[in-house]
């Protein structure tokens, strides 16, 4: 086994971690390295609770190789990320709301909720131009039209935009329109469309694919910095699991663990996560205490007319609620 | 229920399936669609066997529109049950806080950490005298001196007393010196077991599988309830998923799931979800704004020399900070 | 489809969820239960959102009766489909084997592979020159001077190629060169690259995604199908689960039930799933004994110097046990 | 990180991992241990493959303790065990057939469907005494009353006899009657129950859990092993996952990995794993193929009539073609 020492671990820890080993009847060796020193285990017959040792002061971690990403990690840039757009910053103290339909279904319905939602509070419009679906036969949304929706939705509202763009092929039209470019679930390992993303001038919101460890995660958001865009935002929209409660599980504690492991801001989206609006609220609060840079809600002022995930869009009334409990959880993260 | 018929059903099969149904007392209406023929299941109080027409010639699969559980459900009992026990109560507006260590080491220990997690707020004192441990060659707890142990602690600092029951063997002594009766996620459908917690006079926590659905924890307390036992607390504790950020996946959903679902009350158990400390105060904060009725903690003073699972106990200073951080979101949920 | 209203729904709900039936052109039929009510939806010959009907007031949920799928599905083409392809037939008796390395490193690497894997009965010859990688800073294959490869390969070997199309920047490359198209796991959702797929005049073997259902499995099949390709081959290769036994788990009941499902020709990656050599041969016995039209395997003669993949590439000599083991199984499936 | 030498690496495979360690630039320091050599490299600033290692010769795996277990592993006690009752040898060459109704009915069930599956080639006939059920209103078992019935179906068709222990309290009684106690999913983790099995003289069927890794399936085979019971048979049941196309998903990989990593035998539960009969004749050639020492079915007479898993019980005929269709694969394996 080998334990890995903190880089700011002192010799009489990695000595106590040492000691440990030996009054287990084992040698421990100590191996330093350019940024921390590990321990080796040697002359054990058997199994070692590594739990002796992570819980030993100075001690990091046993047993794990170095992960495999750079330039989003936080052991090579500690400071946290911020993003600033126009007079919002993601990343910061407060978090940043983001809130809208699933698609943009016409222009009259983007703008009525566009004025719903700044009314509440939110920062940023999202709704999307161009859906992936999983039936070829369901809605793919308005394309180009849709862009210039949103557009007209910023001029009117002053919100800012977010929007997807699911392939190569759009991609350069979404950035001529939107604020923040976003990268859906099923793209998130879709390298070509990352390497593009990396390519753009806008910051760009990476959502976690349904089956993804956070470490791929981190490498798909390494993949749009290695190519010179650093302004890059995680989301967390739940994962596919067993659990048939919701139609995803949100993984709350993803976000504890992507702020250890990386710089970038990460956000919540728990619309999708839930797949019902009768969660969305609760998980908003849990989302703002746990620590996370923000929300993206699906708000929709005719749930029962929207021509997609209607059953997870909040009503206004909901949104407005929403809002007002979110205040309370706010100073705490 | 809906009996859903083959597309190549012949009458004589969907007449088969109408009559076994009227055979059990109910009645069975077809409905015919342009593919296949459902059959409706009308009449029936409670639960229906679906394995009872599955198997029936002709039929393709059964959808279930009612729950399978009825003591549990808050359908049947619509107001929120509340557990009053000494002072404190679980399932009002004040959340409740168990702390303490995995397991009870000696009479030292338990005394030394019951006096810091009382000084910092809770009221309920967590320890193992029983553990259940993957391992035949790990310690598996005091057994009744642990108990005793836990008497004392009680009878020192007017905590009451958590501690697992962890088979039919134990459970009545464990009933004689515990306030409240645990039962583990490892033992959640361990039926025997169950059964015996519905004949004790103490408040039991059923802890959620790793593998289990919401139906599941709520069929299992159904058993308690069902023996009359009805002072029930769930408690999720995360479950099994591929990712690897922590040592379960705290499904946090599960709070306003349950909530919805049953009249009983739900915490949180964010220190075996997590599987570290570094992520357990967040999780709480989380775990609290989501709506849970209270949380439990492992709290060591000593966490490198505790017998397992010191990689997730806090420091008393990790405690202290919970509990301060949790104020903050207290009046919220 | 059948919508499930809640408990406390009213006459008024019910008839509204009636009256949206209508609009659509449907039948509702309402069938009261003890509990609540359950109304049917009849007279639609596709696939209903049902987005539509979970808005609306008082509905509680809404049950899938018939399939989302059309064209791949076997109740609408109920014979199987066999593809033809040179000299050899996929979906037929006789399964087909596909080998290889995991990428073309080299000519000399690759000539002397398909020797190897010709010499012992494969007759497809599988190897990435497109390369999905995790890491921006993996080796990304050699791109066309990989395909040029490839096409010297069927030219001295005889062998089909099939290879693999990670964008709609280089399917068209692909087509060019390959007489198989893949389309891999992470890309099961990349739609652009299913619809550019059902242009090509070339099969298309298309992997099931780490997270995919069976029913998204066949709706993306379906994607490939609706622009005209009919030639699709699915390939099962494992889905990401809490098993660490294996790289991925492998899912060998997707084969009768795919078979079950649609018409379309599946195979099995065993490598893949296994990612480790030595559960490579077992799994590829249970692989065609189960059902399955074929297998792809990754063969190396030097995998420790393999630029990917080393740990699951068999041996020459592994993949000759393999053939001739299976050879002992082949009549049965 | 750490490379794990095979126990039989000679001294130039080790050479020839430090040699590769090298020219990545870094330091490789072996380690000598009492049974196989560690190298411990030194000096990388970053990521390293450990596939680059994995596949050098004489490794055996990289970073990974020794097993937590040792009277079930492979390495402890390298010769493959084979438990002979009265006639049949479970472990061996051949594998062996445990089939019957899920649960004992009465004693005309038992007998007519004993002397179905011992007409088609079974050694062992199952059926379920005591029946552990997540809903408490289930049918729970016949008791004592069906041990007896077994009792009389061995006496009447020669067959042996397996059924279930659910608790501490009917172990006892099911040792009296049964020829192979059963330990449950359930139950895998039961450990005052397996602590009892291990006081036992009848050999023990241990499924593993729905949500148990191999090593925690081993860890609770050693507990039985630990308190003097060696003849354990160890069962893959399907594990819970999100693929909703079976009941759970077979880990077929799971016989591969336990057949490396212990000395006990393995069989499958194609029926429990299924859900549906018309998976399991496919996955029980699936199973022998693979490699099992054994198969446990499911059967009925009259599955339309069954108290309990009628779905996946197969019909009298169904047996007869598994029966025949496995002599095709048997030599296989």
């Amino acid at each position: 086994m080998l334990v890995i020492m903190k880089n700011d671990a002192t010799e009489e820890q990695v000595q106590g971690v040492v000691n440990r080993i030996e009054d287990l009847g084992f040698r421990g060796i100590p191996i330093p390295g350019s940024l921390r020193t590990a321990i080796c285990i040697v002359g054990n017959q058997g199994y070692v609770e590594d739990s002796q040792f992570l819980s030993l002061d100075g001690v990091k971690e046993c047993l794990r190789v170095t992960r495999p990403y750079k330039l989003v990690s936080r052991e090579t840039h500690p400071q946290s990320t911020t993003i600033t757009i126009g007079d919002i910053t993601i990343g910061g103290e407060k978090p940043v709301f983001m809130a809208g339909p699933c698609a943009v279904e016409s222009e009259k319905q983007a703008i009525t909720i566009a004025g719903i939602v700044k009314r509440f509070g939110a920062e940023v419009f999202r709704g999307g131009a161009y859906k992936p679906r999983s039936s070829p036969y369901s809605f793919q949304g308005l394309g180009e039209e849709g862009l210039k929706i949103l557009a007209k939705v910023r001029q009117e509202t002053g919100l800012l935009i977010i929007t997807e763009a699911t392939d190569i092929s759009n991609i350069e039209m979404v950035e001529e329109y939107a604020d923040i470019i976003q990268i859906g679930a099923r793209n998130m390992q879709n390298y070509a469309l990352l390497r593009k993303a990396g390519h753009t001038r806008k910051p760009v919101l990476l959502k976690r694919g349904l089956a993804a460890t956070i470490d791929e995660l981190l490498m798909s958001a390494e993949y749009i910095l290695s190519e010179g865009n650093s302004r890059v935002i995680l989301c967390e929209r739940g994962i596919r699991t067993f659990a048939d409660n919701t139609r995803n599980t949100l993984d709350i504690s993803a976000i504890p663990c992507i702020i250890e492991a990386s710089h970038l801001p990460v956000i919540i989206d728990p619309s999708h996560a839930a797949g019902r609006r009768e969660y969305v609220i609760p998980l908003s609060r849990a989302a703002i205490a746990v620590g996370a840079h923000g929300l993206i809600i699906e708000v929709h002022h005719d749930p029962a007319h929207a021509v997609s995930d209607g059953r997870q869009s909040l009503y206004p009334e909901g949104f407005e609620r929403l809002m007002q409990e979110i205040k309370e959880v706010v100073h705490v993260a």
